[in-house]
This record gives structure tokens, C-alpha cells and sequence, in this order.
């Protein structure tokens, strides 16, 4: 068994759509990024990366690459999977936290967590995600960004 | 086995009790919020809710919901193991950390760890807290605010 | 197995190194404390105190105790390991992620996973160092501090 982590941070800005777990939410801003910015996502993907010491998001996928403007993360998460997969690892489970003011995530948590299941191969059993808030304080607080924080426990698989 | 992890964060204030880990600790400042505010408490149990994938603290116990007004956060702490229990797990190990600027944490550490293991009914040995400063920067090194992060290793009763 | 976790903080000030992961790294701003501030070094060891229950830095290694002024923090580390061995634990494996604005990390990460490794006696596959940036907000993202995150999972040695 290996265990990883990650934290993504992203701003908040106008004119960009908000993608978080794959679900694309109504607000006023959305995430400043080189892909689609779903730093749900992005943390995610990289706590498996940790797991298994391959190097983080930036090493793999690069924001200077043209290759990864405005992608659709879940195509990262799925090439992390493949990542995964080739070195005999499944997902044991993860567990991941949204930090952001607003909106209320609770009425998206359900299909971010069957986006995620479905793009890792496993069961939506295997996937929590959850919400808190910065209360006014910080930049989360203030609204000028949010933070994803994910691990994971990865299984090896029996030969 | 799963793994579990959380993030809380709240406001200190002047004219409320600082209460951390059930203990109450004398200071001229006290945390914010609709319970007791228990930072600790409050991470340590959406860590569990995280590893069983059961959806985070506030889907459980509303901050709207005038049942937890000023509750003590030890009561949700142990309905929070009744769940973990139903669903036949129990707690490997629990690792957290208090970031607060101020006071010392260190004479009420051991009293705290006591009362977590107390109420999730396993050894002392079996909980860590931890505390770190802001060092002077952010919301925490500005003592605006208290965070409490924590993770937890939960294994499956045996048939 | 027992996991554990960990987070430190430190300032960015003018007239001192920038050690991380026991590297130095050439950058007009290094971080202060009483030792070395090599803020990888304290996270990655306090997640490992952390999963032992052994308490945090702080307790083991006072900022008020001359003996550490200015000390290499791969000493700390040493340290910790013999606690650990003496519990009877080895690292199964550790993830980590510095939060920095600057400078890049990558030309030095795979450096330092292999002083972390030589330390922890472990293989360098054990260890997973990451880096992301604040993105402009917060005092990483504004340059004034430096962030480490770390988990790891101990295993228990065989009798």
C-alpha cells in the first residue's frame, strides 16, 4: 500500500467557467487556469502521483505546453489512471476537500464523485469529496481563489 | 483500510471560549462559529466521515440546525463513531495538527488526546495532535483565525 | 501501519540560504528560523513523529535550545529515524509538497529525495517530493513564506 497528497490552488476570476469534479456549477467566477482549472481534479490526480512518487501535476502535464490549453481535466486524471495502472496500483480510496466561500457545493458532490469513480475505474464508495469554507478570512475567505487538498491509499495489486 | 482527511477553519473572536479538543484553554480570544466551535474536533470527525466516504460535517450536522447550536463537539465526535461503528471500522491511528499562533498548546495536548481517544473508544497512543504557528503571516500568523487539519487510518473489523 | 501528517510554515526574509530537502538553492530570499528552516525537513519529520504519537518539532526539538541554532535539519531528521527504529517502524512511504512562489523546484527535487532517502534509510522510490505555487495569493503566493505538507504510512517490523 502507498499513500500520497496534494493541495492545488487557483484564482478566482470573470469570465471563466467554474469545473469542479467535472461539473460545470453556475456562479459569477470561475478558476484561472491553463487547462479547464478543476482544481478538484488537479489535486486529485496528483495525490495519486505522489502515491506513487512519479513527480507532481507540473512535471507531466506542463502549463506551458499548448497540448493541455483549456483541456478537460478528467483527460488528465484518465492518463494518471493509465499511469497508475501500468505499476499495478488501484485506488483504495480518496478523500478530498474543496476550500471555497462560495457556492454551496453540496447539491454537485454526487456527480463529482461519479465523474471521478468512472474515470478511476472504481467504485463511487472509493471516492469522498467534501466542502468547507474559509470564513471571510484568507484568500478562500475573500474570494479570490479556492484550494483543493486529496489523498489517497492505493492498493497494489496481487500478482 | 481507508484513509481520511480534513481541513476546519474558524474565526477567533473576542467573548467566546477558546475550546480545543474538549479542553478549555484560558485566552482573551475564542473560535466563531454555531457549536463550540471545536476546530479539532470538528477535523478529526469529518476526517473519519471522509474515509468512510459518508459526505462532510456540515451534510451531518447543519450549522442551521438550532439542535447544534453551542453544542459541546465532543457529542458530534461521538455520534460521528457511532456511524464509523455500524459500519464496522475503527480507528488505526489519527494524526492532526492545530495551527494557532497563540497561546502554547503544549500543556493541554495530553488532555486532549485523552478525550479524543475517550470518545472514539481506543488508546491514547492511537491520537496525535500536534500545533504549529502561522509565524506572523496569513489569517492563522495574524491570529484572526485557528485551522485545524487532521488525517485518519481506519481499518475494517474482522468478520 | 500508522500514518502521519504534517505542516510547517516559515518566513522569507533577505540575508539567509534557502534550504529544502537539504539542499541549497541559489535564490535572493532564504527562510528564517532558529535552525536551518529547511521547512521540508521539519514537515516530513513531524508527519513521522505525527504517525508515532510522539508529539510535534517543537516538543522534541525546542527554538529556544542553543543546541539546535542554525542546525542542518537532516540532523533532526537522523533523529527522528532512530526514534522511529527503535518503535520498530520503517517508512513505508512519504509524500510530500513544498508550496513556493519561487524558485522552480524541479532541478532539485530529485536531489532531494535522495538525501531524504539516504536519511530514512529507504529507497528513494519511498520518497515523493512535489511542488505548486500560491498563484499569487496568500503569503506564499505574495512571496512572503514558504509552505510544506507531508504524509507518510510507517509499517511495523516483522518480529
Amino acid at each position: 500500500m502507498r499513500i500520497g497528497q496534494a493541495i492545488d490552488i487557483h484564482q478566482l476570476v470573470s469570465g471563466r467557467p467554474l469545473i469542479l469534479g467535472g461539473v460545470s456549477i453556475p456562479h459569477d467566477q470561475g478558476l484561472l487556469g491553463h487547462s479547464d482549472a478543476d482544481v478538484l481534479v488537479h489535486a486529485i490526480g496528483e495525490s495519486i502521483l505522489g502515491a506513487l512518487a512519479l513527480g507532481d501535476l507540473g512535471k507531466h502535464f506542463p502549463d506551458t505546453d499548448p497540448k493541455y490549453k483549456d483541456i478537460d481535466s478528467m483527460k488528465i486524471l484518465a492518463k494518471i489512471y493509465e499511469m497508475m495502472k501500468e505499476r499495478k496500483y488501484h485506488v483504495g480510496n480518496v478523500d478530498a476537500t474543496i476550500l471555497a466561500e462560495k457556492p454551496k457545493m453540496a447539491p454537485y458532490i454526487q456527480q463529482m464523485r461519479q465523474n471521478l469513480a468512472d474515470c478511476l475505474h472504481c467504485s463511487v464508495d472509493q471516492i469522498s469529496i467534501k466542502a468547507t469554507r474559509g470564513e471571510k478570512m484568507g484568500f478562500v475567505g475573500k474570494e479570490e481563489g479556492m484550494v483543493a487538498m486529496s489523498i489517497c491509499l492505493l492498493e497494489e495489486e496481487c500478482a
